[in-house]
């Protein structure tokens, strides 16, 4: 069966594996010291334009947000997100496993808004009972959102001056960045990010690589000790390289902007044939997730012979479902999807539109 | 300058007074063991309804609730509970310091509805990917509201079904229980709160004691080793029986009920102040915290002569504040603030109702 | 029965009593925003020689250890204190619950020795997998220890140039610091603590008051936004008052010193007793509680006409045993405590010293 | 230069490799939902001889013992073990940071002995303040232990059996299980351990995987949702086959075993090769990580050619280091550590012995 379930279904980019057997037998030092790591450092470093930026590498992206988001904040202090954001929806409760609490804010297509967020802040500042509440400490961005929308570089400066005007740190996820680098439609490049936020996360496990995710501090500003912080969370590979030795891949000659250039390309092809076949799209995405409303018998039926992922319930007959491509995706896979949307069971849809999750 | 801040500005109730100077040198067993502690749980247990409840006595409400929910919660699981719960505002986040999640249901009047309760938790087990998610673990109420507000009955029946169904614990906020008891418009007693919760705590400190929450689980539900649990968060007093000999004496002749009744009294009489003055409330409180919308103007003039709390902002122009009776309000209080409003500067009121918070 | 069980066995100094009384009507802010705290701020400041400290009440021992070392510690640091630390013993596990590690040292008499110390931490650091280790960031002394002995001031100095040193905060336990103050053998008075500490705390539980420990912060070094972390572990009372009253009262006219003093004079008329009836001490105690060895029958018979702590098993037949004296305790007290040993069945005993715990 | 550092200083085995380059782009479903974890799992249960055992792959071995200990801790206990243990010592607080304390041991060779176990928990439960303390709910052990040194089935037996009179449970960390499964010297079979054992883990990363460990609940014990809270603590890979695969391959044809057995031979030889150039042992060990003690002047010549790891500082003048042998250990790599001995500056050594850690 073709999948499109998401972007991590199959294994390393083949040039990843290659560099693994390559370097399997060379006797490295642990826990991250080896050359690996210092020379996939360096490139990212390279890459964000950023000279002096620290860099930590962890396996997977819950870790990553639950060990910076704890080390970043204060003890007084939650941090601020979208309802439909990773942290306050699908890590189990993570970041208050770590004492902190998720403020949530409105989103749209799943993005916050400036606007919004100076209210929020302002009015915690002006509530005479603010001592007893928990104070805005960090604003949590996901670049692509968990709906696949994008952030314009004038929203991500707007957002950093509220965080700067009331001293809060601006953290972006950055799960599937490689997709919104390489969108079509997007204005933000990873220095912009660099610049404009406090930290931020390169993913590589839905990028190319077998696991690991690179966290960026841009501003001098990685907690003290945070290799010990790291550890306490059981977040240190005793084979640190495995890491280092995928991000050195992937800043290797533009590998990673190619994955993104790959699966961008094969998506907009994807988003083609949904249109041509009248399937209605949840939102616009303009990444490699693409979520469309489908009549709960075609889930039935398609579901047969293609995997994709279910998302939510739309409505008591339609399901919202989510395709996605990635490194891995080919063109025959989405002429096999092309064909076997021409045999699924045609349905006459209304108007539905995506206002708020 | 007289004050309707709160319900805990003034000290101990005189007979709560007298009873500790009278045991002051009795010479008693550290941390609860003493002869005191053990008869006001009888005599809760009695006032319950509940003969075989356990009781345990805090000092305070935030207290109370971070201990009771981190005990009684498995690691998988969060607190459902309305946006305006204390434990998700004004407890500084309590509850996810103990790693744990305050999952918000929309309320109306501060109060959550069966129906949302029953969707929230039915679409959660619906959701494929549920075991990515905090599970719903226990419903946290507050009896009355932050807002004044109280359940029915039927409600708190029909939340509870919710609950057996889907497992889940019913715990209630009690700290102005003395109020909601006393209320003119309430058909639950405290034989019903003990019949239908699994945990509810019965507030002290806000009727009458100088401080000290007492805690009922009612269904031979009180988490293993529940001392140690509660030493390990600082919750026990060496002088324990400080905390006993209130509940005791609360717990005789009725004195818990007739503070309550006492402020439910003057609690209506102002109501009728207000009334009289053309001033509009927030939100219809069957209890003993009034909230009334001023204009700003008239909240700097009032304040000035009448101490109230700040509540929140209505809009630009007009602000939500409280006052509340308590056990040593006096009818002169009352005739004083009649008094002040009748002085306030008068102003044009549009319609304004409190949809949701 | 007369109990020398402990200090906090009758409830709080008249004179205590007879303020609460006095205020009990007055209608004051919440949460500690009273003029009573304030002014029993500005008191201890003056006491401590300390113009700028900050303070803060807290109810009990426990919950001032775990709020100040939770806050005064940073994520990859634990604190070290001697094995018979309470917070290593009789806290429930209160400082993990916090995150943070107790970091155990040798003691003599539960005393740690400065030596020791600077052994601990300079082996850490010279450790070439310290990362991977718990950082020593906080010393926790507790003065008078659990077993009643105190520190020369010398001793605190040295300890304290090792905190220098090694970038680590010093923090004294001072539950019972009224009987070290008042001890006939120290050289070490309230302004010398607060010139060496970086905080200690001020029992009042265990010498007069209710309830309530001050903590004094005497360096400019308060964690920010520490209300606010108070609350987060329901550590504020709403008639925060009641412990603001009682310090208040403490700090006037020198009673503070006088409950001490009359504990220690007491104390020593004890150990007289003792000694005349021939009673064997486990260890030399200056201070209000004396730990003295029994045969086992002794503490069979004795403990039928006198209340007092079982301590720890010394050896098959001999059992060690605390006797306290308090605010309350009286001359009558101890005559009667004379005539039960004078009753009391004789043993022979071996030679029996005290080495390390 | 050739490497004796540790038993994780290559990659994976070659089996392991070419295993994950053909399923390379078989397109998994995530999380650990694929058939590969399914069949791993089964293997082990095999190996295990234990048809109903839970199985769940982690990345790392302090991922491992912090969830693990976490979630089958109850809120009033701690982990009982020995000084040494790594989650005393090189886990930077983990279990602390879970809310736990660990509670120390004495130990010989790292070992814990059943008799000191039945005397702390005895003695815990004698204690009248027992309450006060952290319950012993678990007995931790390291087998091999971090010194090497392995249990005999008798003594896990006796351990066992003060477990189930305490009710605690015993769990084993295998971080490098398979050395001590093929030592020479031991008793103790796989089998022997899971019948034995609550849970434990069969470590991946230090004996040929790139990364991951197998815990195996044997007793129908695994905490319930456990999948969700390991999520809640970043716990599981989006490509959850890389573990499943891993395992698959190392219970495969015996793998696991062949991989034990050739670091067992080699370190044999080497400690042979030791013994000839009269070099002390700091203990014996049975297993693949040696200790030896050196003076400091041969450590400084020594590591101008060969890879080693610091330990400990012995005295002044000595130091005790570790070879570990791996799987990808070459007899020309001990034969290399021949020749460096032989030029290796010789020292005249007193006795030393190891009595306790």
């Amino acid at each position: 069966m073709i999948s499109f379930e998401s972007d991590y279904i199959t294994g390393a980019h083949p040039e990843i594996l290659r560099r693994l057997s390559e370097i399997n037998l060379e006797g490295l030092p642990g826990y991250g010291t080896d050359p690996y790591c210092a020379r996939a450092k360096e490139k990212i470093r390279q890459a964000c334009g950023c000279p002096d930026a620290d860099i930590e590498f962890f396996v997977g992206g819950t870790q990553t947000n639950l060990v910076v988001i704890a080390t970043m904040l204060q003890d007084h202090e939650g941090v601020i997100a979208a309802g439909t954001a990773h942290i306050n929806t699908h890590e189990a409760g993570a970041i208050e496993l770590s004492g902190h609490k998720v403020l949530r804010l409105p989103n749209s297509n799943a993005k916050i808004h400036p606007e919004d967020l100076e209210d929020y802040v302002s009015e915690f500042y002006a509530d005479e009972n603010y001592e007893h509440m928990v104070f805005p400490g960090m604003v949590y961005l996901s670049h692509p959102t968990e709906y696949g929308t994008l952030y314009s570089k004038a929203e991500l400066e707007e957002i950093a001056a509220v965080c700067r005007k009331y001293d809060m740190t601006l953290y972006l996820d950055g799960a599937r960045l490689a997709y919104g680098l390489m969108s079509h439609e997007t204005d933000v490049t990873l220095k912009d990010i660099a610049r404009i936020c406090d930290a931020f996360y390169i993913g590589g496990t839905k990028a190319g690589a077998l696991c690991g995710e690179a966290v960026v501090f841009t501003k001098q500003n990685k907690p003290k000790h945070f290799m010990t912080s790291m550890k306490k969370r059981g977040a240190r590979l005793a084979k640190g390289w495995l890491l280092g030795v995928q991000f050195d891949t992937l800043f290797t000659d533009g590998l990673y902007e190619k994955i993104g250039k790959h699966a961008i390309d094969l998506a907009e092809q994807m988003k083609e044939i949904f249109r041509k076949h009248g399937v209605r799209f949840y939102l616009q995405s303009p990444t490699n997730q693409q979520f469309v409303i489908l009549e709960n018998r075609q889930v039935e039926q398609l579901k047969e012979t293609v995997a994709f992922s279910f998302w939510e319930y739309y409505d008591e007959t339609h399901t919202v479902v989510r395709f996605a491509t990635g490194w891995s995706t080919t063109k025959e896979d989405l002429e096999y999807l092309d064909a076997q949307l021409k045999t699924m069971v045609k349905v006459s849809q209304g108007d539905g539109s995506f206002d708020s999750l």
